[in-house]
């Protein structure tokens, strides 16, 4: 086993400890956060961080980044709307999906310049993507400043849940494999999740 | 589809509907929480709401949840030391890792009980799981109530890292493959990571 302390954390090379400390963790969730502005500019960018917070109310969090302008516009939508969905990225669509995170400028609508169909449901503003087998749709409630850093913390309530039918079983569980859902290390790395057991 | 509305959410029967909400978000990374006590008792729990908050300073994030007792002495631990450990869940190890989720007394080590390994590093108090290729020290930054459920986001900088060298990459990319780090979705199923790209 090889020991990297404080000291020689601090002295790597500053893109390799990047791609160490966003690798770190383990496995991320790959997923496509839609939303649309008041005047109608719909904007998709690849999240990484969102989390499950709690089931009563259905919480689920995700940070945001203060240097990462492509996600800006993500934000700035949500507010004008108070909405937003999160949809799986499936593993055919990893590159498109991937694509989402250049900087595209806000008037470009990423769903149609990275190759993704926007789809909506009644009563709800922002756009699911189509492609998605397991999407869902929030309203923003919450909003967290974290002191250490420059990133905030939003909390979302979900509205709704939209999923292919064979993707959910009787006991409300999910299979990420059938779903051909996509995990994320680091910035760039996909990786395909294989079932292997449940314990009951 | 099947699109599931907030009143039909609502009217879903309970542990149906908590195994949906807990894995809506798609995959989650699986992780042991390594901690000590002043007076030298140690703990270990399984949780899947690790993810980064921001590399320079290195942070990490986690959800501590009101009602398990069960990772409160966690928290207690982390409390009295200022330190613990987040060590990735080896395939092989799942059901030693899940079992860690059960209720023991706080007399109780779940390293012995579950069949894990402590292992330390100089100047480091919290126990690292010898079983995990993956696994980094971290010492407790920030604590943030969560207004609209009884969640605590606990935040961590990261102190040290202690990886099987094979792992890394020279450009500090992790093979979660190789490592057979396992991830998690819901409450109880595990899943396989396989690499499918990297995105240069």
């Amino acid at each position: 086993m090889k020991t990297f302390n404080k000291e020689e954390l601090a002295g790597m090379d500053r893109s390799m400890r990047i791609n160490l400390f966003n690798s770190i963790t383990g496995i991320k969730p790959a997923n496509l956060v839609g939303t649309i502005s008041a005047a109608g500019q719909t904007n998709l960018a690849i999240f990484s961080s969102v989390f499950h917070m709690g089931s009563d109310p259905a919480l689920i969090g995700m940070i945001l980044r203060p240097h990462r302008e492509v996600r800006r516009d993500s934000y700035e939508n949500m507010k004008e709307t108070g909405q937003y969905t999160i949809n799986h990225v499936p593993l055919h669509s990893i590159e498109s999906a991937h694509k989402t995170s250049s900087r595209f400028e806000k008037e470009i609508s990423e769903f149609l310049e990275c190759g993704f169909t926007e789809d909506y449901i009644e009563g709800f503003k922002a756009p699911f993507v189509k492609e998605s087998r397991i999407r869902f749709g929030l309203s923003l409630v919450e909003e967290i400043p974290v002191k250490h850093n420059q990133t905030t913390i939003l909390i979302g309530q979900i509205e709704n849940i939209v999923i292919e039918a064979a993707l959910l079983d009787e006991t409300g569980r999910l299979d990420l494999e059938e779903a051909q859902t996509a995990g994320v290390s680091g910035l760039d790395s996909y990786y395909q999740l294989v079932k292997k057991t449940t314990f009951l």
